[in-house]
């Protein structure tokens, strides 16, 4: 069996002096005029952006004017944008926003899922209960889905159906953010029962740049961007929760930087500053690829002060522990995949 | 950035009809003359074997005649050859072994972990309590270095330190094996806080095919291998737990197959009535990507009944689900891998 050509390893986990494992990955950074700056790896083969795309997912709701109409604040919205941890203010917060709607729990058809933390997972065992689908780290989407379908005048039930109107408008609205034409033939089923459809990185990057920047868009559209990219850099717990890399990097950032994970080693950004969308994808899914790989670009692209900086630094090189806490080695970016981040970006 | 040369994709996992991660990984299958009889990938690079040789690690145990005088029986051998899940039988049996060598948790230097599965995690934050150093998945392991170290008439203290006897005595019996040399400087420190030492795959899979047939060992070695093999293939819920891989594989096999997982994408194995030893890694770590190469190697090279085909189809060909149990995917060798496999194993 031979050797063959691949994506450039980007991340690398260390153990005493030795590499011990690899991650490879692809990556667009294309700026408001559509023009890639950076490509890394092979930007054409299709990946399913899962999660990273919830923010464009959710601009439906507000450009339609279901937000308004049921009056979902920021914190609400941020969470339609969210991979949330499942704790007390997620879940909570989902609750009201299915009221606000006139639906319940029971409504929803993302499926269950225990809480992120070990914290909350104890909390739920402490009271004998088991997590529904409001834990499901997906539930402030879905709500905001339902809600959509309600305002719509849309049935609710099936709304994660390709079919249903409400992924219907959510189709359209990334094949015009991405340039692309999405089709049934390279669509899967995401882990909330949702479709998702393959998309280049480079539409994905673009995506990005065009919802940051509101580059010809109309007025409607721009502004249902600046209002859910406001809700997110304000709101930034609600998008994840503690210690999640989304969270403390919106945080941090104060307002200037949208990041957004999702599912097998995909993550999405812009910095509407820079007039920038980024896309990537760790080839073998794994979150600690992508986070450092994320962590890395923007670290080249911003300018940063102590804070951001440490922010950053956690997630380009988090230490590799033993159970003492020893720090056994450490995740790092590729001198090769760094190199081409600053040939490109710096 | 250009593309680079790598070793082949071996795993992939699907998602409606498009591939969405891929795994790449090495692996070495070397018969019991030495002699390498399937090579996929790049096979001199040093690995960190990690967990996958504990088996190996307990020889001198056995061999001394320190797990006689402790009068270990085969489940509490196995035990110390285990990535156990922390269930309540392991914890339990690691506190019985400390005891018969007149010691506590309180002698072991690997840290604490939290179990495993959910169940257990329950039980203990009902009973409120944390989990100590005999749940670590390694606290049979450790409870047999401390076994050896008091029978050695060694300090238990820093027990896990390379330069501490039985630390010296398990890096002889792993050079032996491998017929390599483990130097400092391709040394890193387990999750456990013992050193682990940078072998070759080729290495490794010879090491196991000595330990699974005892060619060329002198009796006394010869022995020792063969009671550690019949206490895991005997007992093999001790090595991991409930729906592990290595526990099922062992079970469906009734003493054919010996097989050992570790961490960072790490797999070992050997099969006696075929003279061979196993050892793969996945290049970036993740199981999910060892666990489907291995049970591919084992389909490919085993005769099976109904059972033991089902077992290995469930490690070869799991499902990806959505959170309602939806099969939106797979996890698969690649063709090129299987294809690999099949031409130089069957």
């Amino acid at each position: 069996m031979s050797q063959t050509v691949s994506n450039p390893v980007t991340v690398e986990v260390t153990r005493g002096q030795l590499v011990e494992s690899r991650h490879r990955g692809a990556l667009a950074v294309v700026d408001e005029t559509g023009k890639t700056i950076c490509a890394i790896g092979d930007l054409a083969r299709p990946v399913f952006p899962r999660s990273a795309i919830k923010v464009l997912q959710a601009i439906p709701l507000v450009e339609s004017g279901a937000a308004d109409a049921l009056d979902f604040d920021d914190a609400e919205l941020a969470l339609c944008c969210a991979s949330h941890s499942g704790e007390s203010v997620h879940v909570k917060s989902a609750r009201v926003m299915l009221m606000k709607a006139g639906l319940t729990e029971d409504d929803l058809e993302c499926g269950s899922q225990w809480p992120q933390r070990l914290e909350d997972i104890a909390e739920l065992i402490r009271a004998d209960e088991t997590p529904g689908a409001l834990y499901n780290n997906c539930s402030g989407k879905h709500a905001g889905f339902l809600g959509l379908a309600k305002v719509l005048g849309a049935q609710t039930k099936g709304y994660v159906d390709a079919s249903h109107p409400v992924q219907q408008e959510i189709k359209a609205v990334v094949e015009a953010f991405t340039g692309e034409e999405l089709t049934e033939d390279v669509c899967g089923t995401d882990g909330c029962s949702i479709p998702t459809y393959g998309v280049s990185l480079t539409g994905l990057a673009r995506a990005f740049a065009v919802f940051g920047t509101g580059e010809g868009l109309d007025p409607v559209r721009a502004e249902a961007c600046e209002r859910l990219y406001e809700a997110c850099v304000n709101e930034p717990f609600m998008v994840a929760g503690t210690d999640r890399f989304c969270t403390r990097v919106m945080e941090a950032f104060k307002g200037r930087v949208f990041v957004k994970t999702g599912a097998e080693g995909v993550f999405c950004a812009t910095i509407p500053e820079m007039g920038v969308g980024i896309a990537l994808k760790c080839d073998d899914g794994a979150t600690r690829g992508s986070e450092c790989m994320m962590a890395s670009v923007l670290e080249v692209m911003l300018e940063t002060d102590d804070e951001q900086a440490k922010v950053l630094d956690d997630f380009v090189n988090p230490p590799v522990k033993t159970r003492v806490g020893f720090e056994a080695g450490e995740i790092r970016p590729s001198t090769e995949f760094l190199d081409a981040l600053k040939a490109a970006l710096s």
